[in-house]
């Protein structure tokens, strides 16, 4: 194995070709804005550069492999498998083959980087909303590999994302329309060290939806539990808890919603009559679950995150490197007004969680 | 590209190295019951064989690319996702990288089949529940390409699989030892016109169990429906419109039992009390709808399937290239006893389909 690179950094390369750490980046990353002459020049000594360090992080470079590596945090979970099916999808009838990794956690995530010069001939790298380090940024930056963020934003490079604000506000105003006073968000805990945006985001446009409503934020109703349906079951147990529970719920992700609802079940709490559950994501089994949800197109972003990998390859740059996706209600069977009375404290009666 | 090579049987390949067929598809597959020195010579000859159709094959057949492909019909479906993450995982640390293919139907099949030999650097192959034709495996015996299946059988290559006639056998014994009578199937219908062994295996297991309790199976109680949430959706209206509905249903699928449980919630049928459903997976999510099941380790077959292919490639055989994992019941809350009377017909109250 060739020995790892020593670390380099855009600055360097800024300074080496006179011009500033911006248009290195966006030199680099296929985004319009820069001067064809300038964007080779800083190619070429982005070649040299990483020519000293690494034979092969040069032959990556320079030469074309015909592939394509998609990086993901988790092959199984169906976020990143419609995200990767929809970039598999683009680049169908291309000449273009896909290299899969999965980086699970921050060791492998660094192992990963490490590794990239010295064994992965890819053309392009598509990050499936994997957040990265500035200095991992770099030396793909340095590497000349052209990088494409799917469901999320990397600085200057190229990304396709939704607006996980309007997300939030999105599912919120729905349950203030409703009439709801007291909602609750059950948040997504981060964890890795390095921070999705997507929590925070959605939880400004919850409370921005709240306050555009005049209604308190109840810092209590704002609680944070691990992604997924497990972290759903805790997080209504929790909300349950309190000596006054919401009428309402925004969940992080419709698998938070799906877990809250089972405890609901479970406490023979009446959905929507008693409380009122709102998830964001639109997954391919909300339906089953009867969920009111807000839909975002996760394989869409796949598809022109992909899109824009090939376009960049192909053509050096394009006209669009920075995408959002819109989102939008999906009212189904999980929402509805507020109970008459004091709702979960009434003891209205066992029910189904979810009429058609 | 080039050119794709005429179509050549493992007849020819058995006639000039004087063994019988059986011999050169073990031989090929990496399976044990073949003499080194007979290995090789067919490993030759295919080699040779295969180059004078097309040097890439031929190439392919000798050398190393540290790739493997892995081929899938549906990268975003759970199943799929759930066996490729286990590949992955396999072959983390390894110096293999996976190679991505999605095949969707049966154009896209024939596509990948006639550009592999042109256009694929891989060492070998693995196949995620895919049913190729007699043709397909020909050619890929013929390149050399170590070809491994993971969720079914391909002849002698080497599989990682469950056994789909205990699977359904589990499913049905569960309801029949619970006291039902009347139980029925929703099976899966095929979408392609190469055959999945899965449905006709589980509804076997499900006759078997059904006649060892000495219990009639019902024609118009086994149906068939497209896989899939939906396909439970419209499975389980069909069998409430039966002049007598059955009390007890096994489902091809979770997936397929999702949709059956929608339905009986919209219908206001009391499950389990008026109605028992199991189906056949533990899905991600089967927890969340406190489905009972019989759980198939399905990462755990990509695992074993991946590791089979890393050996191979490594030590030119395995041991044990037939693999069989088991599965189990999953007793959760959508299986009870037969209601008292008539079931579904007695109008049974209303009810949560899934008491904790």
């Amino acid at each position: 194995m060739v020995k790892r690179p020593a670390a380099l950094n855009m600055a360097d390369l800024a300074e080496r070709a006179g011009v500033s750490i911006a248009t290195v980046s966006r030199a680099l990353s296929g985004s319009p804005g820069v001067s064809q002459e300038t964007r080779q020049r800083i190619k070429e000594l982005a070649d040299d550069l990483s020519y000293a360090v690494s034979p092969d992080a040069a032959r990556l470079a320079r030469g074309s492999t015909g592939r394509i590596a998609v990086v993901t945090p988790d092959v199984a979970h169906w976020f990143y498998a419609a995200m990767l099916s929809g970039i598999v999808t683009a680049l169908h009838g291309t000449d273009l083959d896909v290299l899969l990794y999965e980086v699970k956690d921050e060791p492998q995530r660094r192992r990963f980087f490490e590794d990239l010069p010295a064994r992965r001939q890819v053309d392009a790298l598509i990050l499936v909303a994997l957040p990265i380090s500035d200095d991992e940024r770099r030396r793909l930056d340095l590497m000349g590999v052209t990088v494409v963020m799917a469901g999320g934003t990397l600085g200057e490079h190229p990304h396709v994302r939704i607006d996980d604000v309007a997300a939030g506000r999105q599912a919120a105003t729905h349950l203030v329309r409703a009439g709801h006073q007291r909602i609750a968000m059950i948040n997504s805990s981060g964890t890795w060290s390095l921070e999705y945006a997507a929590p925070s985001a959605r939880q400004r446009g919850f409370t921005e939806a709240l306050e555009a409503g005049g209604i308190e934020v109840h810092p209590d109703l704002v609680i944070h539990h691990q992604w997924g349906s497990h972290g759903g079951v805790k997080g209504m147990s929790e909300l349950l808890s309190l000596p006054e529970p919401p009428t309402a719920v925004v969940t992080f992700s419709d698998e938070v919603a799906f877990g809250a609802l089972r405890t609901l079940r479970r406490a023979g709490v009446s959905v929507p009559y008693a409380m009122s559950v709102i998830g964001i994501d639109d997954h391919h089994l909300a339906d089953m679950f009867d969920l009111t949800t807000v839909h975002q197109p996760v394989a869409q972003q796949g598809i022109e995150a992909g899109r824009l990998a090939q376009q960049i390859l192909e053509q050096g740059e394009v006209a669009s490197p920075h995408i959002t996706l819109p989102t939008h209600l999906v009212a189904r069977g999980t929402s509805g007004p507020p109970p008459p009375g004091p709702g979960v404290r009434a003891g209205l009666p066992l029910n189904d969680h979810g009429v058609g």
